[in-house]
C-alpha cells in the first residue's frame, strides 16, 4: 500500500495511482486527526471523496505515531495524552475516540488503537503494554458501530517475544477481527528478529482472513515475510527514498545522482513500462533530482512505486503457480544490489 | 509560454503540459548552459528529446540572469564574464558563443545575446549598453548557422527611453530578424512605463512578424500589452504564485491559504475544466499547500498555467471576432480582485 500520509501519496496524483494499478492506499489517522482534522474530511463527505480516490483505503490507528512523533506522551490505562509534533497542543487518545476519528474519516479498513513498545525496551515494559493493547483492542471493538462499511483489525503487538506474540494473536483471534496486523516491528529490531517473529505467527492467524505486517518494508523484506504468510504491507521507503533519488528497481537499487548516469541517456528500467521509464532518460531524471525539481522526484516516485505493484503481482502469480520459493530466491539475489 | 526554467515547468509533466494545450514552453540558456550543460542535451538529441517535449520551444538569451542572477560580473565590448550562482565558477558569455549554445539546446526560437540594464540607472549606460546589444545581435546574426531549424529573434532593449527603444528596433529591423523581442521591461520600472513603451514600440515593429515580451506579467499585464501589439510572452508568476498557494482565476487572485477556504468543498473554479476543479476541492487543495505537499503545488500550477492558456484563447478569439477593447475591459474588471 501506498502511503498518504496527510491524504496525499507524496509526489502522486489519483492519476498515476490508478496508472500504477494501486489497489489500496494508505492515510495516517494521527496525522490526520492534525491536520485537516477528522471533522473535515466526514464533512467532505469522507476520505476517499476528500482526496478523490475512489478505490480501498486503510487508516491506521496513530499508535505508532504517537509513540516516534509526539513530543510528549503519557500513557494511561484510559488511552494517551500528547503533545502534538506540529504546534504542541494536547491531545487526548483513547480507544474509542480513535475509533470514533476512523469512522469519521472512513476508510474500508481502520486499526485498533494500540500501544506501540519502543525499540529496545525491557520484556517487562513490552508486558504492561501489551495489556493495554488487548484491553484497548476490546474497547475499541466496543466502541465500533461501522461494520457494514469498514473493517476493523487487531494489531498484534509483543515486541521480539514469541510467547508475549502468541498470547496477543490467540486473545486477538477470540476476539474474531476480520482481518489481523502485525505492530511493533520495523522500529529498530534486526531483520532476524523481525522474520523469526511473522514467521512464528504465520501458523496461529487464521489463514482466511488477511495478516498486514506495519510499515514494512524494504523489496526484499516483502518477499521474506510474504514466504511467512504476509498479506498486506505499507511502508513510506519507495516514495522517500525515491524523492532523494535512490530508486528500486528489478535489478537492484539505482542511486540516480551518480555521476556515471550523467550522459546515460537510456531509461530506468529498459523493461519497464511505467510513465517514467518510456519517457524520459536516466541521465534527465539525474539532472532534475539534482536540480531539487518537483518532476524528478515525481518521476522517481512513479517509478518506485510501480516496481513495488509489480513486483507483488509477480509474487502473487508465483504464489499461484506455486513457485514462490524459487522466485523469492531468484529475486533476493539482486534486489539489494546497488546499480 | 509556461516557463521551464532548467528543462521542466517547474510540479508539471509534458503530459500535463498538453492538457493544458500549452504550444511553447521557454528553456533558460544560462540555467541550462550551467546545469546540465548544453553538450549534455546536444548528446541527448537536443532539448526537446531530453525533456521529452515534441512542441515548439524557445531560449532566452541568458541576458537576463547574467544581470541578475550571477554573482559578478564583467561586461566588456567582447562579452559578458561572470561567476555561476551555484558554485562561483567563471565563464564567458560572447554573443557568438550565446548562440552556439543555444544552438546545441536546439529550441525552435532562440535570441540574441543582449545587455540587460537594471533597474533604475541612467541614460548613458542604458545609451552605452544599447550599443553593445546592437553590436551583439549582428555578431551572433552572422554566427548563426541553422536557420533551416531555428528563428533568432533580436531583442529590443533602450530602458524607459522612447528614442534610444526607437533607435534600437529600427537598427534590428534592419538585420531583418523573423521576429523580435522587447527585453528590459519588468525589471522594477512602473507599469505606466511599461505599457508606454510597448505602446510607443507598436506602430514600429513590423506586423507581419511576432513580437515577444519579454518577462511579463500578470493576466492584467498581458491583456494590456496585447493591446499594444504583443503576440508572446513568459513568466514564471503563474507557476510560482501557484507553488506558493496564490492562485489566477477569471474571477481574480484566490489565496488558498485563507481560513476561509477550510470548509469549502467546492472547485476553485466552478466553471473551470483543468484537472485540479474537476477532480478536488478548495478544501483540499488549501490543506495540501498548508502541509506543503508537492500534490498541492501540482494542482495549484495545473489551474494557474490552464487559466493563463485560457485567458489567450479568449484573447485571441476576441482579436478574431473584433471584440479585444471591450473583452479586455470587461476582464480588466475582475482580473485584480482578491477572492
Amino acid at each position: 500500500m501506498p502511503v498518504g500520509t496527510v491524504g496525499s501519496v507524496k509526489a502522486m496524483s489519483p492519476l498515476e495511482l490508478n496508472e500504477i494499478q494501486a489497489q489500496i492506499i494508505l492515510g495516517n489517522t494521527y496525522h490526520l486527526y492534525l491536520r485537516p482534522g477528522h471533522e473535515i474530511i466526514q464533512k467532505a463527505g469522507g476520505l476517499h471523496k476528500f482526496v478523490n480516490w475512489n478505490k480501498p483505503m486503510l487508516t491506521d490507528s496513530g499508535g505508532f505515531q504517537v509513540m516516534s512523533l509526539s513530543a510528549l506522551r503519557k500513557i494511561t490505562k484510559e488511552g494517551v495524552k500528547f503533545q502534538s509534533h506540529i504546534d504542541g497542543s494536547y491531545h487526548m487518545f483513547t480507544p474509542e475516540r480513535v475509533i470514533e476519528i476512523e469512522q469519521a474519516i472512513g476508510a474500508d479498513i481502520i486499526m485498533s488503537f494500540d500501544e506501540c513498545p519502543p525499540y529496545p525496551t525491557t520484556r517487562e515494559y513490552v508486558e504492561k503494554s501489551l495489556k493495554l493493547t488487548l484491553n484497548w483492542a476490546e474497547r475499541g471493538k466496543r466502541a465500533f458501530t461501522n461494520a457494514e462499511n469498514q473493517a476493523l483489525f487487531g494489531i498484534v503487538q509483543g515486541g521480539v517475544y514469541e510467547d508475549l506474540r502468541e498470547k496477543c494473536a490467540l486473545e486477538l483471534i477470540d476476539m474474531d477481527f476480520p482481518g489481523y496486523s502485525i505492530g511493533g516491528l520495523a522500529v529498530g529490531e534486526n531483520k532476524e528478529d523481525m522474520h523469526r517473529i511473522t514467521a512464528f505467527l504465520n501458523p496461529i492467524l487464521p489463514t482466511h482472513k488477511p495478516r498486514y505486517l506495519m510499515g514494512v518494508g524494504t523489496p526484499a523484506d516483502l518477499l521474506n515475510n510474504i514466504a511467512n504468510g504476509v498479506d498486506m504491507f505499507d511502508c513510506v521507503m519507495p516514495t522517500r527514498n525515491a524523492r532523494k533519488g535512490s530508486i528500486f528497481t528489478r535489478n537492484g537499487k539505482m542511486i540516480i545522482k551518480a555521476a556515471r548516469f550523467k550522459e546515460d541517456f537510456g531509461p530506468i528500467d529498459p523493461e519497464c513500462t511505467c510513465y517514467t521509464c518510456r519517457n524520459f532518460s536516466r541521465a534527465y531524471v539525474r539532472h532534475l533530482i539534482n536540480m531539487k525539481e518537483i518532476l524528478g522526484m515525481r518521476l522517481t516516485t512513479i517509478h518506485s512505486l510501480h516496481f513495488y505493484q509489480e513486483l507483488m503481482q509477480m509474487a502473487r502469480l508465483a504464489i499461484q503457480e506455486d513457485r514462490y520459493q524459487s522466485f523469492m530466491t531468484e529475486m533476493l539475489k539482486v534486489l539489494d544490489n546497488i546499480i
